[in-house]
């Protein structure tokens, strides 16, 4: 009577949003400072000041103005800000009719892969480990998403499995840096060698193979280490991006589809965006908070904060004995289990009311994530548990 | 290289969002107090004082928790809300747990279109004049859209069509009253005789055939009509709502599904419905709004401008000659063109200045629409503009 892949995608939820949901529950129940949650990517440093100051400016303007439906597109205000932001950032140049704005980087994902997707034969290809969601999204377009195995040591890219996944179909292949679960920070030599590649395979099949970048944490790096622009790199590249992380507007649902003019078919790509967009019922990115992000696209907030937890997490638990890969950005650790079984370690830890999330939906079966983005506290609280947890192991 | 339907969509648009756009330049370059402008369904009231107030009162509170991520069915507090105002308003029980909360009515159509697709066969139905995106939508999910002709005398439903276009793989028939782009109010007996109908057929056919309610415009009715609850009539109703054309808000996409809990096969179509927001993209409706609108519920903003600007054109229009049904409700005119020809008739207005959509893609061709949703000082001005058209043709 219903659709039974939509019955199950909304009955099971995915694993981060369940183990969220479970976490408030079980908050209710013991109290917050009983548990520690690092299940769900909701950053913990409030939004900044200014952001506050603008909503209060913008909503002394005639409502209709602030509330009406924008271009489908997005607000000349905003589409303006960002150009200029991204030409004066990466010295690339982007004009403001390069950018699609959506309703987060989800949006921004599905949009770019529904454009993409030719006929059923289109694959799309992720590397583990990767952010569950694209799989559904890619398949909710009619492709297949093919994924390279990780490369357990330093989570960089397996160069030798991925080319042997790409072939004629091929229409994109899917980063993440700052990776969403690793934490790790693709080297500007990983970014030179798959344009290497790609560029390479696109000819030999005489199309192009784009690289859809997927940066919602582009600005979440510590201790000086720079992220590799990749449009800079490699023509083809397609940027899906959200304010939530950055701002920490995450329920704003606000971010933007970047097609840069050299990327080939670049004008009829970013109609195929929109198309995409219309189709799921995106009239437009929310009005509103468009206005807000324009009077903030240059704000650098402070999520030191991010860096401090990643310490103590970090050297905390390789201490223990935990083995994870160090991570340079974003606000995870994706750590390895003692058993090499992510499934069972996450059960366990829930029963001492720590969460965190298996691995498997990540394509990385042995590990788990824990999202830092908590007040430092959690993560202070959480060491013990965790070396309860792995002598628990070594019994 | 890119998707072609998707590029199609998103190259040509919609024809009003075409003429949106057209209307936007053409003021700029000529003054907004030169162009009538009658496209778009962008409300003219602006949104009540007291949604600013509730913004302001929110944005005190601590940033995390407003700009958080919420479930992704919504915030509890939203959800109660909506319960509680349903019970009050028609009598008819709901509890929070009956309400998905999205992106506007859009998104909620394309949810509950992708919920109740089941295979290839799935056919919907609409009756016209009908909102164009339906089609888009319907076959998004994968399904067919069939239509119902219009009864062009007074555009409430022509039963015998409808009746003829039922089958075995009708899933489900949209309703959309008060009407876009008729205005027409669905009188109770049509509701009933619609009820009566669908009864008798799923009960032929041994499954739900459900009425998708598409109602937007539920509290914009003029002159003391009553719009009939449908849930009351038909226990296997799915409703889709959106705050933009009440509260003013059209920009900040905020709109819910409700799922009556006596619907036959009500859990599993909210999860498909979760299931198939999911699959878009949608991760949760954007959260400060979804709070304000908590606290904005049971606001019943002035809206009578909207009547009065029926009445100047309605009886304008009809005094010169021009044909429309009575509009009940809604902000539009649906106005019968002199060639029977409406986008000849648009294209001849757009000369003058004057954006009216062609009744084409609602269904009609000989139809176009007027959205009245303007300040009045423009349905003024239009008069001697529309008096000048049909003499043109009487000619």
């Amino acid at each position: 009577m219903v659709n039974k892949k939509a019955y199950l995608l909304g009955s099971k939820r995915s694993s981060i949003r369940e183990l969220f949901e479970y976490g408030r529950r079980r908050a209710a129940e013991v109290g917050k400072d009983k548990i520690c949650d690092f299940s769900l990517g909701n950053p913990s440093v409030p939004a900044p000041e200014e952001l506050k100051e603008a909503y209060k400016r913008l909503l002394e303007l005639p409502p209709l103005e602030v509330h009406g439906y924008t271009s489908a597109v997005g607000c000349d205000e905003l589409r303006e800000a960002l150009a200029r932001n991204i030409s004066e950032t990466f010295g690339f140049s982007a004009k403001a009719r390069d950018f699609y704005v959506t309703c987060g980087a989800a949006a921004a994902l599905t949009s770019v892969l529904g454009a993409l997707t030719v006929d059923c034969n289109t694959e799309f290809i992720a590397l583990a480990p990767f952010f569950p969601e694209y799989r559904c999204f890619a398949e909710t377009s009619g492709a297949k998403l093919k994924v390279v195995e990780a490369d357990e040591k330093d989570f960089q890219i397996d160069f030798e499995k991925l080319s042997k996944l790409i072939n004629n179909n091929t229409q994109g292949v899917i980063v993440n840096s700052p990776n969403n679960p690793s934490g790790v920070v693709y080297t500007e030599s990983t970014i030179k060698r798959l344009a290497s590649l790609l560029t390479e395979r696109s000819a030999e099949y005489g199309k192009p193979i784009y690289i859809i970048s997927d940066e919602p944490y582009r600005e979440l790096v510590y201790g000086g280490v720079t992220v590799p622009f990749i449009p800079k790199y490699y023509s083809n590249t397609v940027i899906c991006y959200s304010y939530s992380k950055k701002l920490s507007v995450p329920g704003e649902r606000i971010g933007y589809v970047f097609v840069p003019q050299n990327a080939e078919n670049a004008d009829e790509l970013f109609n195929a965006v929109a198309g995409t967009a219309r189709a799921y019922g995106y009239v437009c990115a929310p009005s509103l908070i468009q206005r807000v992000i324009a009077a903030c696209v240059d704000i650098k907030p402070d999520l030191t904060v991010y860096e401090k937890n990643r310490d103590i997490l970090y050297e905390g638990l390789t201490k223990m004995g935990y083995f994870c890969a160090r991570p340079d950005g974003a606000f995870y650790l994706f750590v390895r289990t003692p058993e090499n079984d992510g499934n069972s370690f996450s059960e366990r830890a829930k029963r001492k009311d720590l969460l965190v999330v298996p691995g498997a939906g990540f394509g990385c079966p042995g590990f788990i994530r824990i999202s830092y983005c908590v007040d430092t506290d959690v993560c202070l609280r959480s060491l013990p548990i965790f070396k309860e947890l792995i002598e628990e192991y070594c019994r």
